[in-house]
């Protein structure tokens, strides 16, 4: 046996997460790369966009009509002669004969002399003339260059994470490449002789090991690349192998398990020499936690039983890693409980999981407002089929031990 | 000059939506393949997925501490014999004596014969006896069999997108694969003669292609995968030949350009003789639609300006792909507008582009809900720029002409 000291300190939820955002805020200075615009969707702009070029780049037709001087046709019906036309593409250096019409398509380019065009649907042509029925003023149906965009102009700011939106803009100003930072790099350590692989058969005392898949799932929905996902016994020498091999390829570790009062504790065991804080945080599930730096790579150890460790991830870990990604912040509401929480832990803020209550009814195109949150979980730590139903967390303050139904609470998504 | 017919029809937006979303239901019934838990995330369940064991698979520790029957502490302080200790991962099968205790760790098997644990905090120990300070009662901190889940519980159904939290929860009952849709195929073909590559220069008369780049971006941000993305020329020739390499490679093609009234309208001039639909949507931008089946497939046939393209995207296809791809409905709103819409073309329902206006301050975690929307945009279908910085779309009915300051209007989320 090998008793492990009580921990040393128990920390609130904002203030442990304070310490873990400070170590993990200088990752916003990362690698800068150049790829395609084509590849960049999600990815994060390393500088301000602008565009190089004016958009739209000529005096080019809204409409497929015809383009004629304004005072041509103030006096309508009249009857113009063509003098030809201009497919968008073309480079439309003609210029309109006075009194004259060209035929132009949307896009193309307005001819020298012409200031309007009349839209196809008000008029009539032959081979030789067209008939204007309504007269346009100057300007009508004419795109001026740089009305959308003028060189120079600001199109994205640096940190954006890029939605379809932005790819959108910036490939129509023609840029074939842009400027972003790589991807944060994690590593995921699990530990504990009781875990086995899926899809093997557990023996006595045996479960199955999903923080892995699961740490490096919520990394990846998170803008985080997954370098590596091991798993170690509890032997220390093995856990350190894996330790140096995850602080050399990735800029953030998580482990799970090995960090509470038992006997076997082999993170807290490698990781507290090493100066680790290994402690309690005051919350349930979670609260046995611990925070090292291991070479200048911050390494998160959260406890071992699956939903502490989501719960863990999703209260310290996602919203700065969405932050470094340029990601949205997590979506809160403040809602009314449909049911009441008899007790809480006082004295540790609760993490419970729920599901957002939405109106009935369909309107054609509905409203997503929930109006309210249940409860799907108990208190208990060990609660894992309650994570996939549960699309929030629910979060009991730590001074409550009791809420009724109705009372208002913090949601977070998941 | 090729003078096509005017359109032959104007559909109100729900109704030619409907229309689209009918040809693409059938995709619903797609290939299903076997992946492994740890690449499923994002992927859609084909199955109802249940539990093929109980969690927790064995009775077993909520705590480090000591396993005892709960009769021999009624009266505490009281010292017990240590009769060993049960790691998690041991098999625990031997019984605990009468009167004896064995000390624990989270999540290890308790003895036969053990009906409570006494946390570590409430005991001190040396290495033959442990002293109970505080009784507890049969159960406190054991974990029953089956509690959480029991083999065939229902943990996920199908048509579930899969988030981390399913992953967590598929993993932790040991499921080593899952059964998961094939995603949607989609292939795009940008028309124009005018269109060029980014990153070349323009000649006169000349812009940049980015519909293909944007369509494929807001494609896979919607569950779909891309196979192909081409161009074409306005010969119906060339067009005719990608179609067929589209069609055969796809589930769902998406087209942009040709659509329009002028003389080089190559999509329109190759899809209508094959019974395609083309004609006008009343709405603004992107009025000019085309809908075909060719060989089974769906075409879907969208104006080429890009702000067209894109807003034709959102209202037509986005909806529909994320039901298919089993993504949570796009998020909408309803917000009094922060400044006037002066006009809106009476007759066609206008789709605006908008930011959304958030509370100020900063609460510690910041409540998110929108208070207002400001239009980014003006009325034109040009705008390209406006949609870089436009995070939703303001839908102003058909019927409305003008709207003041503080009228409420739906937003939908880009």
């Amino acid at each position: 046996m090998n008793p492990r000291p009580a921990s040393v300190w128990t920390r609130p939820v904002d203030d442990y997460r304070d310490s873990i955002e400070q170590l993990l805020r200088p990752l916003a200075a990362r690698a800068v790369e150049s790829v395609p615009v084509q590849a960049a969707l999600g990815r994060q702009l390393a500088d301000d966009v602008r565009s190089p070029i004016d958009l739209p780049v000529f005096r080019n037709s809204a409409m497929d009509g015809y383009a004629v001087r304004a005072e041509s046709v103030v006096i309508a019906p009249v009857t113009l002669p063509l003098a030809g036309v201009v497919a968008a593409g073309a480079p439309g250096r003609t210029p309109l004969p006075p009194g004259a019409a060209v035929k132009v398509m949307t896009g193309a380019p307005l001819p020298p002399g012409a200031d309007c065009v009349i839209p196809v649907e008000d008029t009539h042509a032959d081979d030789d003339t067209v008939t204007v029925e309504r007269g346009r003023s100057a300007g009508e149906f004419v795109r001026e260059p740089g009305t959308d965009v003028r060189a120079g102009d600001l199109l994205a700011t640096a940190r954006t994470a890029l939605a379809p939106r932005h790819i959108a803009a910036l490939a129509a100003v023609g840029l074939p490449t842009l400027a972003v930072f790589a991807a944060v790099r994690a590593a995921v350590i699990t530990t504990g002789d009781e875990l086995v692989a899926a899809g093997t058969i557990l023996r006595p005392g045996q479960i199955y090991n999903s923080n892995g898949t699961a740490l490096a799932a919520a990394l990846a929905a998170n803008g985080v690349t997954v370098v590596s996902v091991s798993h170690s016994t509890d032997d220390p020498a093995r856990f350190r192998a894996l330790l140096s091999a995850a602080t050399s390829a990735a800029d953030v570790v998580f482990t799970s398990g090995g960090v509470s009062k038992g006997d076997f504790e082999v993170v807290k065991e490698v990781l507290e020499p090493l100066g680790g804080q290994f402690g309690s945080v005051a919350m349930q599930p979670g609260g046995p936690q611990g925070l090292t730096v291991v070479g200048g790579v911050p390494v998160l150890s959260f406890p071992g039983n699956p939903v502490s460790t989501m719960v863990s991830f999703e209260v310290f870990a996602r919203p700065i890693l969405r932050h470094l990604a340029g990601l949205p912040e997590v979506a809160t509401y403040e809602l009314p409980l449909r049911t009441a929480v008899p007790r809480s832990p006082e004295g540790k803020r609760q993490f419970l999981r729920g599901k957002l209550i939405r109106p009935s009814g369909e309107p054609p195109w509905p409203l997503r407002h929930p109006i309210a949150v249940e409860v799907v979980s108990g208190p208990g730590s060990h609660l894992v089929a309650s994570m996939a139903w549960a699309e929030v967390l629910v979060d009991i303050p730590a001074e409550v031990s009791a809420l009724p139904a109705g009372a208002i609470v913090r949601v977070w998504s998941l």
